[in-house]
């Protein structure tokens, strides 16, 4: 029997990864784009048809290429297109997946927020299958931060298909940081890889003391995470501060649909302990004692990337 | 052919309604119990069972009773008891279904929160059903703030039984007014009857001017209401406040599920556009451009106490 392939689609706000995928979920071959060097989306969808079709050669797939699902930062299951997404060089209405199905003429294409992708990856071959969580939240820790939410081991879509935007949570009624959203106050502007850094950035106007001086102006999460391991009290205060925000929003949507688990992955969730350690502190002083000790904070299980790309491919073996 | 009767039961803070229901949602006839007068669970039971043998006989009623469903603060779908409830007179775990089951021995008892039997009654007989809203949250504003999700046509109970209990999501990182739930800054405490009359004292104590000076000290949501409709400055500032914090726990959970709507019932509800014009105008300050305009804020269909009491009498009529 002929073993049928998908092709994956992560599209983040810096890279965009594609990936041949096989019956099992395994990723076969991968491909990287830069998404910021393409300033309209039919040149990136001229770049990404190239890239898939190099990939299809060199690995001798036919006919056998079944369908391409795509993860995208404000992506929509319902009409496959992004929106607004405020990560992407590419404004408004983009209609990604009828592009890219036009182009290629291959095979269907399907769209999902790419946080909807990871969490769907996870369900199908991620922590989440082995361990059984049906019902759990996706937290990417990126550039933003997204979020995919899991009901009783379905998707929640919402009625317009934007369910699971908890990077567009607000940390205070307030204001705070400005999002590219246009709003104030959005959690991905602290609990994300750029928050981080801002933050960091921040502490640093006020303090003399910390290894992380030497940077200071052009700072990077890892930057950050580096001198919190070693020790660096600010960079240290830097996550306990981070994880405070975070698990104020968690614990607030706990109340909504009340998940099993919240499962991280993405660059800034491979800093750990080192987030997830105070983030179940402080989520337990902020969570309703209906929930206490019940909800765990683990990472994916996956490794970095494969899970969206996993998801968004699980998106076209599904259909 | 012979009619099916059920027993739809709506236990809340002050009062418990118990309606004897038929297969079409007509409540038929209603009793009402005042739960804080009975000091143990097992004297509740014993009052309910007496309420619905009177029922049962004044309606002449008797094999056809098919089930009795209970809509109860923290309520657990999952086992029929309701776990740590603060606006009850009852600590700790009550298995409340098997007590009354027990009790009668007449036909199986089940029980969910009272919130989220509301909005199954809503979803079978309300406003969700005649305009086909798939995806909401109903918001029940009584003693206390308690609310149900529904996402695509289905309740979400979540991984324990406990979702939806936006009641206890919290207003403010920094604390706020404390909460029976033992935490402070719980949105019920400012978002319902009891929150609303906190907001108008405070208020009071800082203000010469207002109708509401002569109840200080003794005031109720209703006066409030009746104060804010005369065009008292500081009545309509209290529910000015309390649209505003409000609308930040709604925007964030819009994050979440992304619903259609809002519906809302319950005592503070009656007050109409008192509170949903604020409150429209605040969330769409507080909610991210991908939901503007999208999210409708509307009243229950179903006459006040009937969407819990008919909620719960769904609960048997579904099993």
């Amino acid at each position: 029997m002929n073993t049928n392939y998908y092709i994956g689609i992560d599209l983040g706000g810096s890279h965009a990864a594609i990936g041949l995928v096989d019956d099992s979920g395994n990723i076969i071959a991968e491909s990287t784009l830069k998404t910021q060097e393409y300033k309209e989306a039919a040149d990136f969808v001229e770049a990404t048809a190239n890239a898939i079709e190099t990939l299809l050669l060199s690995n001798n797939i036919g006919k056998n290429l079944k369908g391409i699902g795509i993860g995208a930062p404000n992506g929509n299951f319902f009409n496959g297109s992004i929106e607004n997404a405020p990560n992407l060089p590419w404004k408004g209405f983009v209609p990604l997946a009828d592009m890219l199905e036009k182009r290629l003429n291959l095979c269907p294409v399907k769209l999902t927020n790419d946080a909807n992708a990871a969490a769907i990856g996870e369900l199908k071959f991620g922590i989440a299958k082995t361990e059984g969580i049906r019902d759990f939240i996706m937290i990417t820790l990126g550039t933003g931060l997204g979020s995919g939410v899991v009901v009783d081991g379905k998707l929640v879509y919402g009625h317009d298909g934007f369910a699971g935007e908890l990077g567009h949570s607000l940390v205070s009624m307030n204001g705070g940081r400005l999002c590219k959203c246009g709003r104030q106050g959005c959690l991905e502007r602290y609990a994300s890889a750029t928050g981080l850094a801002i933050s960091a950035e921040e502490a640093l106007e006020k303090s003399e003391n910390s290894m992380l001086l030497a940077k200071k102006g052009n700072l990077s999460a890892f930057d950050v995470a580096e001198a919190a391991l070693a020790g660096d009290k600010l960079a240290l205060k830097v996550f306990d501060d981070t994880a405070k925000v975070l698990a104020f929003v968690l614990a607030n949507a706990t109340t909504v649909t009340s998940p099993a688990a919240f499962i991280f992955f993405g660059g800034l969730a491979n800093a750990g302990e080192l987030l997830l350690s105070p983030l179940r502190s402080y989520f337990d002083q902020y969570i309703s004692t209906v929930y206490s000790g019940k909800v765990r904070m683990i990472l994916s299980s996956i490794p970095k990337n494969h899970a969206a790309v996993l998801g968004a491919a699980a998106l076209v073996i599904e259909h």
